[in-house]
């Protein structure tokens, strides 16, 4: 399972490996209101992404990591955010791996340096999605659980 | 209860109001090994700061606000840890304060600008303590409570 952190949306997405073969088990985005109490949001995010890994019983998972420049303000409770994700891991007794985007990218189009729209229609392709899953927070997070079977191997 | 959050430590002390009269009903410093992964240690934190409010039974959780200048690595981790203390507070259903460090000086000393070891001073004062509690951390938790009774009420 992969996930892409954040606080505002989690992009969350399980595949399913069967030999060279893929398939999306689901994928979806948890979305919390920013009229929220930051705490609530937060309890949101663990209760939303519990019931997935109940759901999907993942084998790994796969948390992107964050670069921030200097907007160090979201960055705050990004990483917050992220906190709660890595908490469930080890809740969960799942192994974590977190690549970088530019892992990411190199996984799936074969250059760290890929433009995101080349990562998304290579997550559609893998997975034979008729489109590109929506919002790109739910496609980063199935590049980052497609990215994890190769790194979690 | 407050709470100086962390990674490494993570200092923690309760405070008990009776009119003027302030007694500390327990403080300490939760240690995580850097020997541990992670998701481990975030882990650990988790469940020690649960069995202390299962303990207190807190009013309310004051959380200091951590500030990081360059060292973008550190805060990383430090603030992801924090985040595990926030989805605490919520699943636990306690309010949250959030006073910043210049708050907590002026709460217990009067003034913005003062030295840490002034504080320190003061938590040992107004909890008539033999003394100053150690690590800073557990001090710096319990300046923290103190600082939460007057912002909270």
């Amino acid at each position: 399972m992969g996930i892409d952190p954040g606080l505002a949306r989690v992009g969350y997405g399980a595949v399913l490996q069967n030999g060279s073969s893929l398939r999306a088990l689901t994928y979806g985005c948890v979305e919390t209101d920013s009229k929220l109490q930051f705490t609530q949001r937060l309890l949101k995010i663990h209760d939303a992404i519990q019931a997935q890994i109940d759901f999907c019983e993942p084998e790994f998972l796969s948390v992107e990591r964050l670069f921030f420049g200097r907007n160090t303000t979201t960055a705050e409770y990004v990483f917050q955010a992220r906190g709660v994700i890595m908490l469930l891991a080890a809740k969960n007794n799942l192994p974590v791996i977190e690549p970088k985007p530019n892992q990411i990218k190199l996984a799936l189009c074969g250059v760290g340096a890929a433009e995101k729209i080349q990562v998304q229609k290579m997550v559609q392709r893998f997975l034979a999605l008729d489109e590109i899953p929506r919002p790109d927070d739910t496609a980063d997070a199935l590049a980052a659980a497609i990215t994890g079977l190769s790194l979690f191997r």
